[in-house]
């Protein structure tokens, strides 16, 4: 946790106020908070500050606002990954979040199990998106939507997502072209299941306007491909 | 797993023998493997192969070699890690083995907890390589060094890591310069500790022949920044 992430009303008083458990826990715990620390504070879909810590007790911490900081901006990246396990999940969140993935869609595909959208994760995600957002040091929660049917979605809301200067790449072993480096502009990246999307998705993927690229010949899991793939285009 | 490795004495008769119970009950539930499938396997610290199953038993499968396939060639890198807990050493160790890390140095640091080099993970590192090299497909397990004592270290073995054209890059928020990308040359990486490492440290690793270079300013957990930096640094 580098920054502590609060709702705008606890920002309202002259005094900010710090009362979620999990906060209080940790700032207790690993942080050992004193009255005079400062300390990184950001509020949900708003501003970063520097504050100064007035008041410790076990029910809430008070700070002072000292002043403003940059909020780190994001990767203009939409992320489209095929369902995967909840313990994967829940780090792909973390992860893509921390990174700073604009947006998140995760998509069913044939070599889903069906039971993955069953996991209570996703009532939870919210939980892993602020864990992601208060390491990073950001304020802004990704949008996160969830497509439940593969063809639908990428015959009809893929294309909108796709233009001249904002390509969509799927990772996919079997093909020539390498996935690009360093590229200065938005795009999307889509990541498979376990096993990979079958052909019949692949050629789906390809007709609604996505290029095909290689990361190489080591088979790569989804949870590390993404920081992977995501250092990779945005080395700038 | 994306291949099955065998130790050589298990590839010395005309027919190959898979018979250690953690890849035989994978390739019995997962992979759900019959006789005439084709399994890739790959030898320890050799070559890789595609098989044909002759054979399947609860005791032992048998294979017979079709013909051979490429290893993937290693990132000429050096990673140098920070300690850290167990639970994220397993995946930093899966990782970098998974991604083709050549070399994995785990050093001691200020902010790294002495419990860190008590845990039972340490004694089966092997274990965690093999699963990184099957998820891969790799034969060549890197070299893995621990280093409890990082003055000695740093000042006497770092810099005969280090020359012109295999320079040392410390991640560190503080500095202007950024993390290059895309580099066609081998490296070394130094990732600190959770917290980071201390000024003094920072300072004898720069004193050292490190250059001290930013990956922006969101932070990054260890575990997620490794694959982060692998992609940015190899994307050739």
């Amino acid at each position: 946790m580098n920054i502590v992430l609060l709702d705008p009303r606890q920002t309202e008083s002259e005094l900010w106020i710090i009362s979620a458990k999990r906060q209080l826990e940790h700032l207790g715990t690993h942080v050992d908070v004193q009255v005079g620390d400062t300390l990184k504070v950001g509020i949900r879909e708003g501003k970063r500050y520097l504050t100064e810590v007035m008041s410790v007790s076990e029910q809430q911490i008070q700070l002072k606002p000292l002043h403003e900081e940059p909020v780190p901006a994001k990767l203009p990246v939409t992320l489209i990954v095929a369902m995967p396990r909840p313990k994967v999940l829940r780090r792909l969140i973390m992860d893509s979040v921390t990174l700073g993935v604009e947006k998140i869609i995760l998509l069913h595909s044939y070599r889903v199990d069906k039971s993955y959208w069953q996991t209570p994760f996703l009532q939870q995600l919210s939980h892993y998106v602020d864990l992601g957002l208060e390491q990073a040091g950001d304020t802004i929660a990704p949008q996160i939507q969830l497509h439940k049917r593969f063809k639908p979605f990428v015959e009809d809301i893929l294309p909108t997502l796709i233009s001249a200067d904002r390509p969509a790449f799927v990772a996919h072993p079997y093909v020539e072209q390498r996935m690009p480096a360093g590229i200065g502009h938005a795009c999307s990246i889509i990541i498979g299941p376990e096993g990979g999307f079958i052909p019949y998705e692949i050629d789906l993927l390809i007709k609604n306007g996505c290029q095909a690229v290689s990361l190489g010949n080591r088979i790569i899991r989804t949870e590390t491909v993404i920081p992977y793939v995501l250092g990779r285009l945005f080395s700038l």
